[in-house]
């Protein structure tokens, strides 16, 4: 079948307006942005060890969870601060950019400290308190998808977080609740494309959690960014095994080159490229 | 970010046997195909103007509903045999191959004789009278999934048709229920992916259906391709605002150029080409 | 607190078109009518013990399966014709009716023949050639709502049969797909309050299929009724555990009379009678 | 058809531990009590005519909400402090309780000051610091369930407040979302008989929110109290269509003499009573 001349659909990106979290990196615009770290931050080794390997592949953005208070009250809960600063001094190693939850709004002095971009929790999607306080910080926010919320919903939220003043704010879908175990969640692909109709923010994709399963990361990662994502937020664990957080969905620092080389061919594919 | 050169994951396509639906179209091998056609036949004016851009841009295969009951009652309901002659000689006019749904078990000889694959519709998914008697044909079926079943029902459900003898299916992910109204289905790209590791039926995806919206379906049927689809089932009419059925999913033939550039390239990025 | 004396909601059942299943026996009137008995009919012997024990309740419908084909091909699957022979002939043994599914088009004479009521079951909602071919009989129709389905889509089902001329309908909600798998499905209690606003047809509700769990039969039993069912088909087994198809939800035939009192009450409540 | 003499189930509420919330309000004891009032207090003059209304038919709580975030920061959002006071002060005139959400961490000493049960919002259900804090009170807390979240998700949630040491805790179902926009959510009248099993804490049902509709509150908390419920959270407004939030779902005063008669029958029926 010939491949006509016809430029990329011009739908898709149009009018996103870019947001910088960093001096040289960029969501939004012609890059393709990897954030990629551990679940929960278990120790300095531990996380030094996924940053040197996202450094290795070219990767800017390390993520990590320090607070994880978990659907059970008895499941690892974080490192607290100390996760904080394993991050910071990893990050600052290897040159790269962190990003990491704020629990809710008493968190927040302390992660806008020691992080780059403030994530919004899927659970804390509507928590209004936490979406107006971060919209008065001047930090990025990553705001996640609740997983029972509309993209109408969603969009709120992030009107919540505008409205005081922040407009720094990436979208990102990871997954929405079905019916089915076989997955996690259902990594809701179209809603990727819809944002880029209906918003100007940035938008990106978790593969880990929509899918919950290793072995389907990188295929859904692929499938955001044919989709349109401007980026990708992806567990990584030196020995996923042993994770004390989201085993089963964690991969093997082994697989981020294969996952930078297939991610890379579909980035190139949309005339973007994967950073 | 460096491409490096590890192959395109082996996970994902190592085990998919082959199905041959006409003498050199073939769905699950290299080439990623395209079925297109208009949701209903309504003319034979319609139908050809529909074949013949699928034929311009190298397509293969004609798809078209002839037998159409709707929701409500009181909505168009399909050609009848009339519909099925007209498919198959606007294909042949074409040499394209034809693809239509048996609606019960006793609509099956008059599609299996006018039709190259028979199509089982999301509807039926677990009507298995039907899928015993299309088990009982030599004819290739497409078989798609309910739009409120489990991966594991689907599978199941091949496999009443493959106890009967006939192991010529194809499965097709058209989208699951959900609860947001933005979009007609929730498209489960993942349940591409993981069907590649758990069967070795071919999939092919369906975005007119999964989004309900033709602003979304060339970025939805990106995302089937690049999770790793055999093809794809795509709904084109001359004049969509005039359609009899589903015409807010239905795109115009001019957008078959655009959604052959943009699919091309994503299958190119997967080591394949569309066809 | 005082109990008022005004009259029980005359929103709920206003305009319900009676239908008759029997010479004595209507559903949509006064009574509430119990259907019970075991899923699949399996021998004689075991459909005739709960037959006896309906009947010494004072039931007067017997319920139960003869061609039970189901997601796995592997599964029980019916005694076929000899399990409608056995219905007849144990459901006249005790002066009762009898409700059985007719699984397609070509099942319609044979089950026409045997039962009172023909039943279209929830996968079958939307196999449209069935819904038209039961419009056709004289006999009166069960149409479950597909577990996937929409109100909207379930009353337009029920015009498909109607506009073939048999009006005879009474809708029966089964319980609807959800997210949490502590329960095999979700019952709509407010399905069928809804339906007695929308709708002239009586509707029943099937605790056993929207629970899957025995012991959460009664409790959903009292609450369709509480919410205005004009009936209820329930799941009864002499020893569930060792029934060939849905064990967990089937009650042992001693708690018969305990759903008879819990439920009798109920329905004094709502000034009507359990039958 | 005969009522036996058998016994109202004992599974249904054989271990529930009540939560006193008032010196003579008991939650999980013998009588179903009702909370009532407005979605939001939007004056003394409205919240004291549904606490007069609530008075006169013996009723004891008054619910309202102070601060009220919606989905669209445009939306009315509530009185804030001024609310708090109002719901105090008329409550305190006809000897009711006050139940009303804080929204997050930094609410709880305000909310905790004018009110005797502090409720956690179905959007909070996760958010744990709130879990927490509340933990730290010696105040009844109402859990609502998050409208997607699992039984068990419910039930560890609870357990992040219990774990800080208070276990006066009240589930409270309030809906599910799903797929159907005939209803704003779906009321999972089965979750309340199965936390009756699995659960010692009392557990009430929010016909309101479940359904969207004023014309299903009253079936559906017939519904609830038929499962088990231990009380209802309903809706009132002197002047429904004129309600600053949820204006289909309110009822109107003059419908709460109904509801009472009706859901009293059926409390009745359960061998309890409403207060």
């Amino acid at each position: 079948m010939e491949i006509f001349a016809s430029p990329v659909s011009q739908i898709d990106r149009q009018s996103t307006q870019p947001v910088a979290i960093g001096p040289d990196v960029i969501v939004g615009a012609e890059a393709v942005v990897l954030m990629a770290g551990p679940c929960s931050v278990e120790s300095y080794e531990q996380t030094r060890a996924v940053a040197e390997a996202i450094h290795r592949v070219g990767g800017r953005v390390l993520r990590g969870g320090a607070f994880k208070p978990r659907t059970s009250p008895d499941s690892f809960s974080g490192l607290g601060l100390e996760g904080l600063k394993i991050l910071r001094a990893v990050a600052d190693e290897f040159g790269l950019l962190v990003i990491t939850e704020a629990l809710g709004v008493e968190y927040i002095p302390l992660v806008a400290e020691y992080a780059d971009v403030i994530q919004i929790g899927s659970r804390n999607m509507q928590h209004f308190p936490l979406l107006w306080a971060v919209g008065e910080t001047d930090k990025p926010v990553l705001l996640k998808r609740g997983f029972m919320a509309t993209i109408e919903e969603w969009l709120m939220a992030a009107e919540h977080i505008a409205r005081r003043g922040n407009e720094q704010i990436i979208l990102c879908e990871r997954g929405i609740r079905g019916f089915d175990p076989s997955t996690r969640n259902v990594l809701d692909t179209t809603a990727i494309a819809l944002i880029k109709q209906l918003s100007a923010y940035p938008v990106i994709g978790d593969p880990s959690h929509a899918t919950g399963r290793a072995d389907l990361v990188i295929p859904a990662a692929r499938a955001c960014v044919a989709a349109g994502a401007d980026g990708l937020l992806v567990e990584f664990h030196p020995h996923p095994l042993e994770a004390l957080s989201d085993a089963e969905q964690a991969l093997p620092l082994d697989a981020l080159p294969q996952l930078v080389d297939e991610v890379g061919r579909i980035a190139a594919a949309m005339r973007r490229r994967l950073t």
